[in-house]
């Protein structure tokens, strides 16, 4: 224990220090598997001082996911000084790294952590929109025009790109880079297939050679 | 209470009568929801009988979820006399109308009632893998040679398929043609799209004119 944990901090502070831990903690371990008791034990107080800051476990596993998704939100956001598709690439990039560093805690996120708690289904949800919002901001910087089917098209590449990564990590198949173009070309194919409707396929199969 | 209820029956039959109940009350339920006593009362046993075929609530659960899965692939089974696009609509079309019929239940397993449960993690997993390798199966029969990476992406074409499908029940911004298209066009340019690397882009967007 130093002595910078035995300080006393502010409640604002001590919140986003135990916060912090839980996120950390998040990445080699599932949400099931992650201990108030080591926590409040790392940060240097008690189980009873933890729960004196979240009302109940549950509270603060929420507070930890919450958190988790802003990080990963962040760590993904698009470089605007990058084109389309190299911006694309570059958040991908940051995407598979993010898994890579936080296997345990971002599986257990992904196959349903939540249970059946409606707030933190809540939270995924919210996330996965940002992600696909964002997503459809960059297409549409990028000079298309997307109609409603492209929107629900974003929204199910985010889940797309979830198993992708997941299904990868568990069947290293195929090396990173070929992970990467497959999620950095099934992006812009689904909006573009979504905008030119059954045509799309036989469009694309001379691609194939 | 009907004569049929009250009617003693064989374990087996019993089981799978309970099974059948919890399959048909997680239509218009949540897992969470699902009532163990209501199941009972509905067979016109006791709780006590319920938990004397089923050792708790969680493995009576996990028998629904397996017996609702077991029920989703048979019904979106792809019909060997249809073409492969014919046989991938006609399997999507089902699918779609099982969601349709099951919005709370599926919503509600997609989303992560499994928790932290790893038993019913390891079902879901099956049931994506099941439909996954049958995608690749279809394809394959289709007559294409599908590399590593398009399995991958078969895998994650049906966590875009689930996830379309829910986006489209809370915002049903376009009518059910329009999403049987999105989700019929995704999987070949997925796989084609995989097959063709990064080059499929551009061979793509002279479609949208």
């Amino acid at each position: 224990m130093t002595s910078e944990r035995r300080t006393r901090l502010s409640p604002e502070a001590r919140r986003a220090q135990l916060i912090a831990l839980g996120v950390q903690m998040l990445a080699t371990q599932t949400l099931d598997e992650l201990s108030v008791e080591a926590i409040a034990a790392e940060a240097g107080i008690s189980r009873g001082l933890l729960f004196h800051y979240f009302s109940s476990k549950q509270n603060f596993y929420r507070e930890v996911v919450r958190a988790t998704a802003a990080d990963l939100i962040a760590r993904t956001a698009p470089d605007p000084a990058l084109g389309p598709l190299d911006a694309l690439r570059a958040s991908l990039d940051a995407f598979v790294g993010y898994v890579e560093e936080n296997p345990a805690g971002y599986k257990s996120l992904v196959r349903g952590a939540a249970g059946g708690d409606g707030e933190m289904l809540a939270i995924f949800d919210e996330t996965r929109s940002a992600l696909a919002q964002r997503t459809v901001e960059m297409a549409e910087a990028g000079g298309f025009e997307l109609p409603a089917t492209a929107r629900i098209a974003a929204h199910g590449w985010i889940a797309f790109a979830e198993e992708c990564v997941i299904r990868w990590l568990d069947h290293p198949e195929v090396d990173r880079d070929a992970l990467l173009d497959l999620l950095g070309t099934a992006l812009p194919l689904l909006l573009v297939g979504a905008a030119a409707g059954a045509g799309a396929v036989s469009a694309l199969l001379p691609a194939v050679g």
